[in-house]
């Protein structure tokens, strides 16, 4: 197996882009990684995207971006595995170099959600979910994560409060990200106060409807150390993903993610490394509880003690495992099928040395983690920097 | 790269299955195909599908059907590219393998498009057409293809009644395949008096509204032949694909298939050989119009001579290059994100010399070649039997 360089990262900025068409995004995050990478051309693009369909009634996206992008000719697919749909994409290109089938991939993230109603919006989102039993039933994405977060309030004995440092710290980082859709600092009185959605989840606990795209380049490792690149080099560590069932009810335990379990695990073992050597994590806060979730079954907090990880500053930017560190899903914002994508580009930005304001110390080795639906298909990524 | 072999197949009889869902479909086809392969579980799980979010309200059906067939915690993903979605999920498939990241991976590819008005369907088709250029006008792909047949008609000098041995040869085939759709032969008078759907195109010759699932297992083909099988082993001796415009005006000629010579091509130089060496092939004639300019631009005929080809004689069972020995779209039927599955089972059968009724004289080699659009992205694979 080929191992696998990052040479070019390309992003728009995320938020409620109505002067951009979903084919226009798609051409704007390409040509950003094209350039940054050096490249004329590629042999894949590889798209990953949940609701073209059903909101903007296109399918066959990958093959109409590369059109528009000027690759025409290139093989084309999209990807799609609900919210986790763009680190799919990111795997299938993996593969696709780790084959030896090609030589350049673009893996892209493209996801346009704010030209239709929010009502049709939120049911797209719900394609996540088991349509039968349910979304049929009327549970939406919210609704689902609110059980999910009542169930660990009442089993853990945390309070609502305790999940302010979520939101909080993804706010934060995001004042020194230009490409977030929110600037804005939110302070645990605030969150106390913020509007409910679906109880006990408010609108601070809660990623937004938006608009955007990313995307990166990949090449085989020792080939792009031969070509000698402008930027430091990235490379692939471990790419694994697992899945699980798409209802709720239907799952082992509502409160651990099995499939986080298995694709973090696998991960680590991919990459012969412990949770211990992660530096920071780009982790899908999409809800707060999911957060808590994610953190727990990927080894970095025992079961029912993110809250307290979190409550010891270890999240936070100067703190041992930095997450979300440009804004994460709460407020860099959730293009549902691109956000696995901004997640890399924006590790490999720490990695490089280039996350401005928000650069870390000690950023050496990245774990970003995107989930789809409630926890049935998550995908982890580790990637390093070079020494 | 690692050479992958198939060692597994299976697929659901395409049709009006009003008793069947979406993933009962994909449960049946995934077990069939590993029951058929021996295997309990597997690494993966693709899923080729284009139409699940538009017509049943659901998407991350790949993770759907990969619980639902029991295969809970393996990596699962959709792969779209409109009707050549079963062809790219079978390339995404073939990468995973040849890259040493899976050791067994099933691809399926599954479509449920009755349950709706054939309106609604008929709209959700035209999510493969640019939909600001084509769509938005009202084009569907009946239209969008009766335009080229037209023009084709008018620069060659054919005639209408020189297409009718495609469809002619899809229904013989048909005859003797028990999972196709339509069991009738089809004369050459009866094609021309067939009802028009949007002239020159009758609905002969035009594939159907179907449902259906086939699915596929693969494995390195070393560990394949260690394993010794039942079942004579096919070994994937070409996996290409290439990508036009989404809009058939955009396109650089309406009559020529860039991407079907691109990829067909590359599979050629992949395989070593030249369409010389094909012994069958089944093609997507979605219309008879793409069978003809499929044959074309693979080199089978020269421009504008592949009505001469067919009416030769040479398309048939016993001929030459026998095309869709099972049915093809036409008459097996066109379940549009399974198509590209079901044509890798159907040569699969020929190759290990248990396709019945059907079964050619000579079958060592054989391609496939999946469209989407009305020419924008197009797979071809190449597959060996064992001598």
């Amino acid at each position: 197996m080929k191992e696998v360089a990052i040479v070019g990262i390309g992003q728009t900025p995320v938020g409620e882009l109505w002067d951009k068409s979903l084919r226009h995004l798609g051409y704007d995050a390409v040509r950003a990684a094209m350039q940054d990478a050096g490249i004329e051309t590629a042999d894949a693009l590889y798209v990953g995207n949940m609701l073209a369909g059903q909101l903007s009634g296109q399918e066959h996206v990958a093959t109409l971006i590369a059109d528009f992008a000027g690759l025409r000719g290139i093989d084309a697919a999209k990807i799609e595995a609900a919210c986790a749909s763009g680190a799919a994409a990111m795997r299938a290109g993996v593969q696709a170099i780790a084959s030896g089938m090609a030589e350049t991939v673009i893996v892209a993230g493209v996801e346009k959600m704010t030209d239709t109603l929010p009502a049709e919006t939120t049911a797209g989102l719900a394609m996540a979910a088991d349509q039968d039993y349910e979304a049929a039933e009327g549970a939406t994405f919210v609704a689902l994560n609110a059980m999910i977060m009542r169930r660990y309030m009442h089993e853990f004995g945390v309070a609502k409060a305790d999940f302010a440092p979520f939101p909080v710290i993804s706010h934060e980082n995001a004042l020194g990200n230009p490409n977030a859709m929110f600037h804005m600092r939110l302070t645990p009185e605030r969150y106390a106060k913020a509007a409910p959605i679906a109880p006990p989840i408010n609108i601070m606990d809660s990623s937004p409807i938006c608009d955007g795209a990313a995307a990166v380049v990949l090449m085989p490792y020792a080939r792009a150390r031969e070509l000698g690149r402008a930027q430091r080099l990235v490379r692939v560590a471990a790419s694994a993903a697992s899945t699980d069932t798409l209802a709720v009810h239907d799952r082992r335990d509502p409160l651990w993610l099995d499939a986080a379990y298995i694709s973090s695990h696998r991960a680590y073992t991919q990459a012969g490394i412990t949770p211990n050597d992660i530096d920071f994590f780009e982790l899908h806060d999409a809800f707060s509880i999911m957060a808590a979730l994610s953190l727990e079954a990927s080894g970095f907090a025992p079961r029912g003690k993110a809250l307290e990880l979190a409550a010891s500053g270890a999240l936070a930017r100067d703190g041992r495992l930095p997450i979300n560190t440009m804004g994460g899903l709460k407020a860099r914002g959730h293009p549902v099928g691109a956000t696995g994508v901004y997640q890399i580009v924006e590790a490999v930005l720490q990695l490089r040395g280039d996350a401005g304001a928000n650069q870390l110390e000690h950023a050496h080795i990245a774990m970003t983690q995107n989930i789809g639906g409630s926890g049935a298909t998550i995908l982890t990524h580790i990637l390093m920097g070079e020494a």
